[in-house]
């Protein structure tokens, strides 16, 4: 996979101006959904002469819409509107318009460049690295996509001014993930700024960015998830478990909230089978908690919780797999526990967490 | 671009074997259309163990089923009958169930494993080798796609017993291309062997691995098509162009055969340009005439033509790039010649078919 460029700035117009002018296509493209057209568009097309010169293309936001639909329209308004092979797309958006316009991206024409510019904390700590692009398909999400990473992806806090507080959060639970699987010092300093408020967008940047290396240091390191990249997996075998529990009840939960949750399971598997301390099992619960609230299960979920961690796919045999720690920044991939096993962590959970 | 097992052998149902075991998938598809399903199918179920127990896959045969319905078909059949990431595919049939089967492959999932296992000459010569996936999409062809090989390709004559002469000659055209770029001995066992019968199915393989290995060293060196690559569209600019206005006319002619008299066109042009010897452009043309027939043009035809040859995706300034010789073997990429050129060159092309 070829090294992605990254750019981390609050001058977001004229790092496009810049990066298109290297990339220099004959005609470029930009792809909104209707909250980025309203909120992030105008000003880009105000500041950013490329961005102003540019064909929008506009889909219907939310996850429901990353679908073939939606992809087809968009093939079909750059077929019709003359893109070729040197066009040039401008993903603006949440993870939604980053992923199914970066699949957009990675087939037109078997593919023409594209740059990622994610607007919100998720996206840009997540979806935007990694060259993961897809959309979902026949009730299954990601079903269809391919591994391709964009041109260029320029990141920058100053779009999270106008996002709810709930997204924020939710985006910072990847970057807490990231700060446990590196390093001490990293993971203090995530859970010492106060995302709550958010208020110093540049701290913010540069936090962003050492959480965003991590991730591009173990994508690098292992591009199509053989063995490190699954690392990035902690919290989300119990986390996915969690979102679906919570689709299947009618109240569903935001991604970053559900990994939050799973998190605090995982460090009590790992505590469990790997003697995690359990001082920093405890405050890393207490912060979740605090910031989060709870998940609210009893042992009568407990079946289909482990069922749903059966069904994920990265989970094909009949134990459960599982990355774990025995202390910050010290991964463990491939751990496998039993039902048993994590029954026990679902009751710690509960404990801690005061349900 | 990893590199791609090519199998050559007239055994195919022991080799698919043998790729599967290698592959070892907990599942296997096989990708048909009507026409394999009915001529190869139940052979290879009755020879091959792993056909024999796989899902099948049926589509509706012909180009103009290259399309997002049957993609999305193809998905779905994939999606509900359990595929994983570990899955295998196996595609058998023309280009364009190897072009859409390897697309759907390369994309289910973000890619899972999938073999190419084509059953006419075109396809076994071109379609096969080189990594273009892909599908129709909006009018136009192979928009929509992506470049990945399959894991392995299993090349055999023995299914071309059945095909009518006119596919086999069609297929031909690209070999004798692949002769023209590589080397005169090359060249000439082509020309020596008499492909209207085609009888002799193992002289036929060694010629047919030959020419896919031509093909291959080039693809290998260049795999996204930015240099030495276009080597192949020898033949190609003109042939597209006599492609178009064939299907303008509602009489569409064999990719093959257009190849055929474009390949004769672009010599005239060597010749003109490059002092390619005029012996030899006479021996490939009586070739092509005896062979393939001629293309009915006339004086009037000329500007849709250099219309036809300006829109096409290679050919994007306002001059026409051409790949040409100065002999056989010794390939010259991104010539370019006036209107005024190619239109001397089609004079010459209608005189040496007597037309």
């Amino acid at each position: 996979m070829k090294h992605q460029e990254i750019i981390f700035t609050n001058s977001v117009a004229q790092a496009i101006d810049a990066v298109a002018q290297s990339i220099n296509a004959p005609k470029t493209f930009v792809l909104v959904d209707a909250n980025t057209a309203q909120l992030v568009l105008p000003l880009l097309q105000r500041e950013s002469q490329v961005v102003a010169q540019a064909v929008v293309i506009e889909m219907q936001a939310g996850d429901i819409n990353k679908n073939l639909d939606s992809l087809a329209m968009i093939w079909t308004r750059l077929c019709d509107n003359g893109a070729t092979r040197k066009s040039l797309l401008i993903n603006i958006g949440g993870g939604v318009v980053t992923d199914i316009g970066a699949f957009a991206g990675a087939t037109f024409k078997r593919g023409i460049r594209f740059l990622n510019v994610p607007t919100t904390l998720l996206s840009a700590v997540d979806a935007a690295v990694g060259g993961k692009t897809g959309i979902n398909f026949n009730g299954f999400k990601n079903e269809i996509g391919a591994f391709r990473e964009a041109d260029a992806v320029i990141i920058s806090t100053s779009f999270f001014g106008t996002l709810p507080s709930m997204e924020l959060l939710s985006g910072y639970a990847e970057m807490i993930k990231h700060g446990l699987i590196s390093s001490e010092e990293c993971y203090n300093r995530l859970l010492d700024y106060d995302i709550s408020n958010a208020d110093d967008a540049d701290r913010l940047l540069v936090l962003l960015e050492e959480s965003v290396n991590v991730k591009r240091r173990i994508v690098e390191e292992d591009p199509t998830e053989k063995g490190i990249r699954r690392a990035l997996n902690l919290g989300h075998t119990v986390g996915h478990a969690f979102e679906s529990l919570a689709m299947h009840r009618n109240s569903p939960i935001p991604h970053g909230y559900a990994v939050a949750w799973g998190l605090v399971v995982e460090l009590v598997l790992s505590h469990l089978k790997l003697k995690f301390p359990s001082v920093e099992l405890q405050r890393l619960a207490s912060y979740i908690k605090d910031n989060y609230g709870v998940m609210a299960i009893t042992c009568d979920d407990y079946p289909q919780l482990l069922e749903l961690m059966h069904h994920d796919k990265k989970n094909e045999s009949t134990e459960i797999n599982f990355t774990l720690l025995d202390k910050v920044g010290s991964v463990h991939i491939d751990c496998t526990a039993t039902e048993s096993e994590i029954s026990t962590a679902l009751d710690i959970f509960r404990d801690l967490m005061g349900i």
